[in-house]
């Protein structure tokens, strides 16, 4: 599958997988490298032993790595430490791009900016962003309000005014060939998938977690804050987290000033559970496309079903 | 353009017109029926003259009526009344079609389902809807919180395990060639647009509310209850509104409670501004989708252009 987004990252497949902080480490980044796409370790909060090691599970493999923007502003030797593996790409989300572009472009690394509405693209087209990512709101993690069947498009429109070289990727909901096939029509070049990827078997997932994403049909997650107030994370206004919908949300969703109140308690709690692969009483982080997904496979298997349905949708005459 | 749509309900092309309160009158539904879609008049909220008008304005195209589930049940002789000017279909959405299922089939007319969510559809597929509509929260108007682009899938592999001679129409983000399309290929047989056609020359919409949608973004839209509040209309809990971001949003969203307490003076004036055509002091209503349109244009060239768009795409070597 030939499209800009393979001419400017030298891919065989336009797929590239979402750094999913905790769960996209080095095996889930290389696998999806070695099926022909381009696998983004994810940089998540700041932890560099964690990382480094990362980059050593993706062994030889061409991978990239993505940082949560406003987190790298408070660590920025990952970065510097990240280029010094020399990844294919950097991918920057939630928030500003402009301090790290430079560096990253110095480097040879492609900069990719991911984008939750058209003020964020405004930003990435201002640093030349190399691709752009738009992600709608059923993507699993953190994002924004806007859906994704829409926002693609509208960027799209926006990238062909002022930025017409720059490869437009969709991301959010996409969990198989139909979504693959349906964002090249919107006018993307190709996608990022998340969750589809968090339910592989190289994904740093705890068993019960991978269980619970099997059982659960596309309705059962929220978009919510209480995540983050357990963790005492303390995201930019505006970004919210979609989880599973489960004990700790239907306890705290809609609670948000109880469990600011309690986090001495509900904090610790939130995060042994996680670390206990408990799917109860923490944050089970994936998306909407759950109700598309029903086994957890090999990653490169997945990459290569799904753009091989795609390929057929696309060539089918309708 | 030839789907289980167009074949179910006897169409040219598979573009079902979204029955919006207040907007979609009888002018908007037989534009769209006469350019070989399906036009279906807002029943909205139980005002029988105006609903009587809007059949009378249709004259002889054949349109469809749409009513809100849970107000019809406080009127239920709408439905008696409407379905003696024999409308080819009737929709149903937000609320349990049951009670009404056995009077509309009875009449000859088509049953259409809309549904917001996975439960929505099972309660669909048991009245043995002829039609179901998967709408996503892009969508104006009411709606809940599933994205369009998963959605579409995971109600087309329900379908096709449990209903699957049931025809899927895509809602919620569409405007365009792009969207159509890609609703084709995630697994639907054909479209409803809202705000395409809310932004028509048709549309029952003030120039002011309609000078509002060229100006304004995707981005610019928001899901919100303070129209309902403002205008006391109970809504069930679950469904929220997704109106344009304004004066009277940025003064009442988040400040709920506020706007309950003084809604003996606050809605009489939403109510009143509304009338008046005024774009920033009461609830402008279209959705995501907005940020795709750039023109107010007749409704059957709307029609004409995304059927003929989608065509294109559809048929592209990619």
């Amino acid at each position: 599958m030939d499209t800009r987004l393979t001419r400017a990252l030298s891919l065989r497949l336009p797929v590239l997988s979402a750094p999913m902080a905790f769960a996209a480490g080095g095996a889930l980044a290389a696998a999806v490298s070695r099926a022909g796409g381009l696998g983004l370790i994810g940089g998540g909060y700041g932890d560099d032993t964690w990382l480094a090691e990362q980059f050593t599970q993706a062994g030889d493999a061409r991978v990239g790595v993505g940082f949560i923007t406003w987190a790298l502003r408070k660590s920025p030797h990952l970065l510097t430490e990240s280029l010094r593996r020399k990844p294919a790409a950097v991918m920057l989300s939630f928030g500003d791009p402009r301090p790290f572009a430079d560096e990253i472009r110095a480097s040879g690394a492609r900069l990719i900016c991911q984008c939750q509405d058209l003020g964020h693209v405004m930003d990435a087209v201002e640093v030349g962003a190399d691709v752009i990512v738009a992600q709608g709101a059923e993507a699993g993690g953190h994002g924004r309000t806007r859906g994704t069947l829409s926002l693609v498009p509208e960027v799209a429109d926006h990238l062909a005014a002022h930025a017409p070289d720059t490869p437009l990727v969709a991301a959010g909901g996409i969990a198989d060939g139909r979504g693959l096939a349906a964002s090249i029509l919107l006018g993307a070049d190709g996608v990022m998938l998340g969750t589809r990827l968090w339910a592989s078997t190289e994904a740093l997932v705890a068993p019960a977690h991978h269980a619970a994403i099997l059982e659960t049909p596309g309705d059962g997650t929220l978009r919510t804050e209480v995540a983050d107030i357990a963790r005492q994370i303390a995201w930019p206004p505006g970004f919210t987290a979609r989880i599973r919908q489960n004990a700790f949300t239907d306890r705290w969703h809609g609670h948000e000033a109880a469990l600011r109140a309690a986090v001495a308690t509900e904090g610790p709690k939130y995060r042994q559970a996680f670390a206990a692969g408990d799917a109860q009483n923490t944050g089970v982080w994936f998306g909407e496309a759950a109700g598309l997904i029903d086994a957890i496979e090999p990653a490169g298997q997945i990459v290569a079903r799904i753009t091989a349905e795609a390929r057929a949708l696309l060539a089918r005459p309708v």
